[in-house]
């Protein structure tokens, strides 16, 4: 597709699914690896790859030589070697060798993302064991010492619990070069992939989520299971970090933030020069992978559409265990039995214990389902004990229901998902017609949200709730109202939503008033109006729009019809028994 | 993933896609091909491949020695070698020489095709001229004669046009081994990829569409936009025809098939053992591609789920063009733009006229986004003639839309889309109530349905009609009633869709009695309904229901509503000038 060669440092994982992705497109790709068969290696053949260190300042140059950009896998470079190709003319380096110089420095990296107003929990320079002791005092216990230097997944990193431990964890981190962060109380990790062109133009990847195990990335989900207008915090704060950075920093980038416990702020934690794991998802679920929007972007092409093009996707990272090879091929081989599963293995000989072996994709027409799917492979992972299964948030049971009922533990969780249904009324006295709506949605495993939005006593609030409802996700609104009853109507006039009213018997007319005041709606906007008082329906038909795209609510639904089928031929039965006069 | 080692005969494009989903698995695969940096070669450094012809008897027992399973990315191998192999215990041969045999001479395929009661069209072996002009005699003209070996991409077929055109047809052949075909008067040609374990398990993809241009495949649609049961047909038809093949045969499997202008009736054409050009689809739109089910099968893994994962996709094939690489590489460099493009490219050098060079995939949220994201592409099909383009099916306009307007050629291609909403109303009476639907619908481009169905005076058609159409592909139905008003209703009982009831004002009661009769159904079957007489809301609210979960739609309901305000401000702007006693 392109003349230009591109020169990678480092061939790892992520420079192998980086060569997939320029395979594709027919662009060549030389790898400097001190490994003669590393995994970037093994997918191209005929391009002259170098094994020598990607520190190396011969080999980098060498490299460069036969190379129009050069890119990399890791931060972890030797930035004053990129610089004098730079400087040389030799080829285009992307991100620039500033750019990861700074980032290389996870303190300079706060430093500028501090001096741009990016959101960020508090630092402070710690170059001396005082100095740590005094960050202890400021910021209270625990804290956090981080290497300035080297650190990723985790290592470099020391929580201070305290004063007594602040000793021991600078000398564990080298007794130099450190920082200190103050401990971000935190309920979820987000990341964002953010591609960035030459000239600044940038597109921006879905929020994800990711969870740790050992400071290790273990799950992402996307997208991430939280408010839309959160996510959209996060968006910003992810482009802002990404499009901030100085001319010259090309290429993807993957932006680690901080969900805070007050629900809605967002702090950056870090940010890669690169691509990342928690971007591995895109390959099977965005319409273009951060691998190819990576070789677009560094070869200055037009960046590919970020959206994702299913549902829900997960991502499982595949860790090399104390039993070799077996760990990693059990995962592997549990999710050739799951619909939308997609193994990756990355070529790596030797599985060391915690070493990234590979990954699963996941993906599904629904959270739901993705939960379940990521529950029959993460079920199976051979190392976890219990407690570890405990830390895969989403999970449901060990044995996830396949007759597509929704178990009690699932019930539980379908509260921690985003919501896809949101139930309004305009008075909590509509709560008792309103909340067999709220059990049929949690019967079918429907996230959803239940509030009081009114018509004429918070008309404001039902502007604001009306027009961001499809920005935050939800794909139907249920309205119950009474007597003159509004709120469905004006609802539908400001949502390209559909809207389910439920007209709500008042004290007189018997709930015709209602009735006539939401179906009688005029050209142009419909409301769906369902039975008197008759939320369960109202319930049941947003079940069905969200299964019309969606065939594991579709399927439920099928089972629900049959089990009220069922639920009649019982009747039936005992009537027959019983004979009229004894029923 | 697999210690197993696997070899290929032939080293093109399957091959080579082939190989990205074996690097995926981490399963080393070695080629058999001529050429040194033949196309799969170039994405797998350090496996030992072979430079020599794949029909060489001594180059495929040296790729046997040291490989666990032999199989092909084309049927015209040399199968007297393999059975050697298969005889000697060297390797496992997927799918057998037997199978490939009998496949590679059309012939003998028909024979086998049609002693396990596949439909065929009718055929006649032509051994001489004599028995040539017999069959133009007994199928009329034209007919095709075709040549029972070595043929492919429409090489070794020739229509009869007349009975003094049989004679240059034969010779043209060779003068030998041929057999001659009915000709099908079809509408559409259809393919199905199979895929086949050992023991005889198969997974089904779904239907495609092919569009062929001098008997190359140049587009697919997934899936086809034909009739629900129609697809069912063809879907049973190709799982029929691979499961009636021999033992051995174990891998995947394209079937590609006609429909006959009756618009029901599927015939097979013929039938590849092996990855499938109508299947390169799969790789971006399906749970699992064809290539990696294609090796679990031939390593007798299980199969991975065969379904579409987004709502619709598109391949477009990239040939060479008689301008070298610049007709290549003008469609892919605009499919840059494209949202949801994937560019393919094969890495081969020179680019003759007709070559596959590459191909792209498209994939999006429905049909109708799909089709104008083609018509981005193929619009700019460099070698392209306005003639030419205009064999692009579906092709709407030069220039596509972009502000969600679906245009007048639009509006006529909407009706050849596999329908999303069925109309239906109770009696011919009830259309001019309900043609306003019927017209917004076209207005957004949904494809729908429209027809009678009485619940009272044809119960036997509403079941038929309701219980099959989620089968059918419909999101929702749209159902008009007066009086007694029991189509929305028992409609509703019997499919797991949302249906959209409308009350029809009758001579009494202003329509009162078929409100009530619609809405107010008991607990578990709802039906959403709308004003008296106001099917366009019915439509509205069918547009809403599509767009909850497919953007393209939402965004049409946005402008939509943004015109509506716009209509309404140019009334106020008219009433303020001219004044309320003129206006």
């Amino acid at each position: 597709m392109d003349k230009q060669v591109v020169g990678i440092l480092g061939g790892g994982q992520l420079g192998r699914m980086f060569i997939e992705a320029a395979n594709r497109m027919n662009v060549t790709v030389r790898v400097l690896d001190p490994t003669s068969q590393s995994p970037a290696k093994q997918l191209s053949s005929f391009a002259k790859h170098i094994d020598e260190p990607f520190t190396s300042s011969t080999a980098i140059q060498e490299l460069a030589t036969g190379c129009d950009v050069l890119t990399v896998e890791i931060e972890h470079v030797n930035c004053d070697e990129l610089e004098k190709i730079e400087q040389q003319g030799l080829a285009l380096v992307r991100p620039s060798s500033s750019t990861i110089r700074m980032i290389q420095d996870k303190f300079l990296q706060k430093e500028y993302l501090a001096r741009h107003d990016l959101p960020l929990p508090e630092y402070t320079r710690c170059d001396t064991l005082d100095e740590a002791k005094r960050a202890g005092k400021a910021f209270g216990f625990p804290f956090v010492l981080k290497s300035r230097l080297g650190a990723y997944d985790g290592r470099g990193n020391y929580v201070v619990k305290s004063e007594a431990d602040v000793e021991t964890g600078f000398k564990l981190l080298g007794g130099k070069m450190q920082y200190a962060e103050k401990f971000v109380p935190f309920v979820k990790e987000l990341a964002v992939m953010v591609v960035r062109r030459p000239g600044g133009e940038v597109a921006t990847y879905p929020v994800v989520e990711t969870i740790q195990r050992d400071n290790i990335c273990e799950l992402v989900y996307a997208p991430a299971q939280i408010d839309g207008q959160v996510r959209k915090v996060a968006m910003k704060v992810a482009t802002d970090a990404v499009s901030c950075l100085p001319d010259g920093s090309v290429g993807i980038f993957g932006v680690e933030m901080f969900l805070h416990e007050d629900g809605h702020t967002v702090l950056v934690n870090e940010i890669a020069p690169r691509p990342h794991n928690s971007g591995h998802y895109t390959i099977e679920a965005c319409n273009t992978s951060q691998y190819e929007n990576h070789l677009r972007a560094v070869l200055d092409m037009p960046l590919g559409d970020t959206n994702l093009k299913v549902p829900a996707a997960a991502m499982i990272n595949v860790l090399g265990g104390t039993d070799g090879y077996s760990s990693v091929l059990e995962p592997c081989l549990a999710s050739l039995e799951v619909p939308g599963a997609t193994v990756h293995l990355y070529g790596k000989t030797e599985a060391k214990a915690g070493r990234k072996m590979g990954h699963i994709t996941v993906v599904a027409d629904c959270f739901l389902q993705l939960r379940r799917r990521v529950d029959l492979i993460a079920g199976r992972l051979a190392n976890a004990s219990d407690e570890e299964r405990d830390r895969l948030q989403y999970r449901s049971s060990a044995v996830p229901s396949t007759d597509g009922s929704v178990s009690d533990v699932e019930k539980k969780d379908v509260s921690e998902m985003a919501p896809l249904v949101g139930i309004i009324m305009g008075s909590d006295s509509d709560l008792p017609t309103m909340r067999p709506a709220a059990q049929i949605l949690e019967q079918f495993g429907v996230p959803f949200e239940l509030t009081i939005v009114s018509a004429h006593r918070t008309p404001d609030r039902m502007f604001e709730y009306a027009r961001s409802a499809h920005k935050r996700g939800l794909k139907a609104i249920i309205a119950g109202a009474g007597g003159a009853a509004h709120l469905p109507g004006m609802v539908a006039a400001l949502t390209p939503l559909p809207v389910i009213g439920v007209p709500v018997k008042g004290r007189c007319l018997d709930g015709v008033d209602s009735l006539h005041s939401i179906v009688q709606m005029p050209r142009g906007v419909p409301v769906a109006t369902v039975a008197i008082n008759n939320s369960d329906n109202a319930a049941l038909l947003a079940v069905r729009i969200i299964g019309a795209s969606c065939p594991s609510y579709l399927q439920a639904m099928e089972q629900y019809m049959d089990d009220m089928r069922t639920g009649v031929e019982k009747k039936i039965e005992r009537l027959s028994i019983a004979g009229w006069k004894d029923y």
